[in-house]
């Protein structure tokens, strides 16, 4: 038996999330089905974040245990055939034993993607939240400095968390706009990408975040009210959960 | 009654192209409901550019004639709400009663999109052809400069197309590129866009143009085989049609 880790990059559009529940289709229990099959043995992946409904990822992870004699670096090749192409497995290895996914030192980096303008391009309906009125870059930028840190981060978790502590490290916030990929000669046409990166994250605390930046951005709330709200925590001070298409989980670093 | 011209984005996966045609969603079609029900009266556009199936477009043209008060600049608004999520208006105002989208000299730039690695990551898998071996962009960039200037292109045109003449000029095509959208911790995750700049084009021919470039890029031709297919006017010499959904028109100019 030889443990295995898959880099999983996901369409969340059709998908209930990561994952599996009863009657409900999601990431998870499309990579059980599939590996199970291929490898016609029955397999359980251990995901490193369970994403939520409509939540994409580029570089998510998915950890098993299998007697396959296929080598690591070639599951790849042997199991995208199989998944469905809104699902594919990036790069695959073998790895050590006691590699849990969940339980090593990791980096996680979220994005989440915002289109700023008039109109919301249709070739981006499903992988942006739209903003019509313009952001101040600069004025998120400054907000997103006072997450930085260990903190705790109760303002910016969804209520419904039953989680031991809401302490949490984030490393880097960084916002900016980037080449829109549409026509450049339409007014107002502003892509915008947050960038959070950190050691953990709470329930739809990437999504909050993004929510009290794009506050800000709007020039709603001055940029020091961040820090305001992450002492008070309080969640009903923060900004609302932005939807989660806009959301990408980007990578996972194992420290 | 006066002239309108609307600038028009969609995402083309779901449409049967522009132009009308019995028993098909085109995006022609959309648009000729969408704005007869909204200005209550008989409205039929005329389109710039008749792409085919598949493809996508960030800034089509269509002009249209109305007795509607909505002033042109604001027709934008009042149109976006009532048309489908991936048929959108991104700009509109009010021109001359002799302006014709297609009778007047013009500059259209094409986008041909390409996902080069051993994966096509599905957030792309819908604007994107995926070419597995790695492309040579130097290569591909100087095979497209033999295409530059005004040529017969009868060679990258649909065997299908009936047309009084096949010369056409080509102003601009470059090949670059661009940084990835997705995860950089993954190997050989490349995407190449080629722009092709011209006055006008023939059925097919930037996706014939594309098909060439890429076989060049393989190293299956040298770049100088593009002068020969050119002077040879015989399709079967120049690359394939490559999949539409790559195929994205930009913009057009109107000189």
């Amino acid at each position: 038996m030889k443990r295995y880790k898959l880099i999983v990059a996901y369409d969340g559009t059709n998908y209930c999330g990561w994952q599996v529940q009863p009657e409900a289709i999601t990431i998870e229990g499309v990579l059980n089905e599939t590996l199970s099959k291929v490898l016609k043995e029955k397999i359980q992946v251990i995901g490193a974040s369970r994403t939520d409904a409509g939540v994409h990822a580029y570089g998510n992870v998915a950890v098993f245990d299998s007697e396959t004699p296929i080598p690591g670096d070639k599951l790849m090749f042997a199991l995208n055939p199989y998944l469905p192409e809104d699902v594919r497995i990036v790069d695959s290895c073998q790895v050590p034993d006691d590699f849990h996914p969940r339980y090593c030192d990791t980096r996680k980096t979220y994005e989440y993607h915002i289109q700023n303008g008039k109109v919301l391009f249709p070739t981006q309906r499903l992988y942006s939240h739209w903003v019509t009125k313009p952001l101040d870059v600069e004025a998120m930028n400054r907000a997103g400095q006072y997450l930085v840190g260990t903190h705790d981060f109760k303002s910016f978790c969804s209520a419904k968390t039953q989680v031991q502590t809401t302490v949490r490290t984030v490393c880097d916030v960084h916002v900016e706009e980037v080449p829109a990929s549409s026509g450049e000669n339409v007014d107002n046409r502003r892509e915008i990408i947050i960038r959070v990166e950190g050691e953990g994250f709470l329930y739809n605390m990437v999504r909050i975040i993004s929510g009290t930046l794009i506050k800000v951005g709007l020039h709603a709330y001055p940029p020091e009210y961040v820090k305001t709200v992450l002492e008070s925590c309080d969640r009903t001070l923060a900004g609302e959960t932005v939807p989660a298409k806009g959301l990408f989980l980007k990578k996972i670093e194992y420290l």
